[in-house]
């Protein structure tokens, strides 16, 4: 008989559910951890002999699921949680969220901006966001302090912030940016030109060419509105779409964020070209920004995932809440009940935003061999019971509230709800001080 | 000075939101409660001199609204709670739903179910709800034993059930119930005719005399899908709403459940004759039924209230969710974001339940002289800071959980999260009894 294997810890799930392979629901499993990263998963009752674990954790209610993957967001933009709501779309940009940006952005909004963002994503389960915004220096010091894993999608525009001046000064601190976390295993960069309408072709055939030669995703706003479309018909004669394929930017690498105004060609097209596209259904909904036709971009081969956009847009980070939207308003846009069933909303918030991140041999499952990104459910409650399907339970009847325990590469960032790199009471002081010089415009 | 008025409790909130007057928002202000009944409202720092109660609350996190008004559901499938996802609405009713009902329906299905459906509904701030569903006395039971309010809108259909041979002794046995609890301050009754495919001209003319002669109102699930409107179009020759009015339905005891497929024609008769709509958004979207111009019906001056459906339709019973996916919903379909406001979610989910359910005068918002339905909601949380608009926050960024408090006729149902009418373990227990049965066919 062979001694135990030493390990860092152990895993025990009432229900684990990995996600690849699809639809597995693994009851009484564990998963073993080394060095960051998923060793082995087994049933429980064969590890008692096979490893020593400085850890045991035992969540015998509990569904143990991929961390979640929130692929479109602006962390820091939850200091301006429920400032301007109910209003239209425009009026909402131009006397509401840029005045206030104007006026507030720095360094300093964008770190604890930014940590109020993760401290809320930790404790609703997402282990890895994407982020566009200013400042990604300050996003990244926010993520490597809570040690959460993140992909800066470092913003391009024409005009000037408080960050850049102009489109070669935000490429330039984008790639430098890169070479800085070029060995980290938990920051990642990407470029982010804001959307067609603010980047104008010669810096979007830059970062096309720069993405290439880095291997780097690009996130894009694109296809958010009719409106959009209409305007850049009329000012480029073609819709924002071809003019970035034109571009040579529609590859792999290229994350479309909302797309709600695809046509079947424009479809075909993402498709052949293997570019993914980020569902955000709370902010499409509250901006009555469009519907995005989720069930036919997966039936075309579209990679969809899926993101809660900012805080200024949603009003949360709740990629339960996001999951369960997107499931519904799948629904309904298809004119089919079976449409974006409970796993495919799992998906979309798993493995489909770590392959849109190009992160997808890293995270987005509970494979062996992949970083311990990990999300633990307490299903021992009123809303949980009974339990037939644990995915459609996740999907479907789920508080964020319920997310007990999470891990990123293995390190515990909450423990039975509680923070763990993060200090609830340092967050709450900072927030509200922004909230009293914010509420005071 | 005079000495302290003796109360029997009194809740001090950070946030008081007592919905009428529309808009309101009092900070650090008190609800005095005596006989069942608000007897007062306050500045918290005023009523230290006025009264003198036995049970104080000091609730300084806290948004204190209306106890919610869940106005359609059938509690006791709460039982079936994802038994069957993502299968189209014909498939689901008859290939899963129906034979589970046919097999399993009983007393005791209904009252443990009921029972289960009311633990969740009161850890998720619910005080009040309309049920449809056979064996209306066993809810009455489960709701007593509860304490918590509701409405029986006893079922009537042209077909035998468990509970009843035929339309006669549907309405017969309403009536009954009726007699049973007229003098009941809990339970209320009202006539439940599951819809116009289901019940036949005569009983459908009988219900609209009782319903007169007796002051009750009607519920039914009409214009639920596109589906049955062209169906009857085809069988009777006219829409479901019309033969409705002719049978002299259309009065302001008539609740329409759904009413996704409304012309304009049909919006002005029922504002006319001032029925109410209870939208179920999510089940609405679960099933790919329809979507319910909530925006609409409301500028036209008809009476919106929300209700979650059944669960397994939804599937939960949680009205914070509803009212958020009601307020994304509404806008989406009005494409306009300015579209259900937060403050009209939180109205369709409290008053304007209220009114729908006949018991405007009673319950639905914090007014001297209503019953004490409360709920108290804890905003200490990381999704909900900061904080510029609490309303904003209960509708967008708000999950159930953190609900802390309630109160049902001034009787305390949850207390720092904790049930005090009900036992956890019990619910839990029977409940998992029913999922091993159910499970196995």
């Amino acid at each position: 008989m062979q001694p135990p294997e030493k390990i860092d810890q152990i895993i025990h799930a009432k229900w684990l559910i990995p996600v690849v392979p699809k639809g597995a629901v693994l009851e009484n499993h564990c998963l073993a951890i080394s060095d960051k990263k998923i060793t082995a998963i087994c049933p429980s009752d064969e590890a008692k002999s096979i490893f020593s674990a400085d850890r045991e954790y035992d969540l015998k209610d509990h569904a143990v699921i991929p961390g979640l993957i929130n692929s479109h967001g602006h962390a820091s933009m939850s200091l301006l949680r429920g400032a301007a709501d109910d209003v239209p779309l425009k009026d909402w940009l131009e006397n509401y969220i840029w005045p206030l940006e104007n006026e507030f952005i720095n360094e300093e909004f964008v770190e604890q901006g930014t940590t109020l963002a993760i401290a809320e994503m930790i404790t609703s389960g997402t282990t890895c966001f994407a982020d566009m915004y200013f400042f990604p220096d300050a996003v990244a010091r926010a993520a490597t302090e809570a040690n959460i894993r993140v992909q800066l999608a470092c913003p391009v525009l024409d005009f000037p912030s408080a960050w850049a001046k102009d489109a070669e000064e935000y490429i330039y601190k984008a790639t430098k940016l890169h070479d800085d976390f070029r060995n980290s295993d938990l920051i990642y960069t990407a470029f982010g030109p804001h959307a067609p309408y603010t980047v104008s072709d010669a810096p979007l055939q830059k970062i096309s060419i720069l993405a290439e030669e880095l291997d780097l995703p690009i996130h894009i706003h694109i296809h958010e509105t009719s409106q959009e479309v209409a305007d850049a018909l009329a000012a480029d004669g073609m819709r924002p779409i071809e003019r970035l394929h034109k571009l040579g930017l529609i590859t792999p690498r290229l994350l479309c964020i909302h797309a709600t105004q695809l046509t079947d060609d424009e479809i075909s097209l993402l498709s052949q070209h293997g570019a993914s596209v980020i569902h955000c259904p709370e902010s499409n909904m509250k901006l009555a920004s469009g519907l995005c036709e989720v069930s036919k971009l997966s039936k075309h081969g579209v990679n969809v995932a899926l993101g809660t956009d900012g805080c200024a847009s949603n009003n949360d980070l709740n990629m339960f809440s996001e999951m369960h939207s997107a499931a519904l308003l799948g629904k309904i846009v298809a004119e089919d009940a079976s449409a974006v069933p409970a796993q495919q909303a799992l998906e979309m918030a798993t493995i489909n935003g770590a392959k849109a991140l190009g992160l997808g041999d890293l995270i987005g499952s509970l494979e062996i061999g992949k970083y311990a990104d990990i999300t633990a459910v307490d299903l021992n409650c009123m809303n949980a019971k009974p339990i037939y399907n644990p995915v459609s339970q996740l999907v479907y009847a789920t508080q964020a509230a319920q997310v007990s325990h999470v891990w990123c590469g293995g390190s515990v960032l909450l423990e039975n709800g509680k923070l763990q790199t993060l200090d609830s009471k340092n967050v709450a002081t900072t927030t509200t001080l922004w909230q009293h010089r914010i509420a005071r415009k």
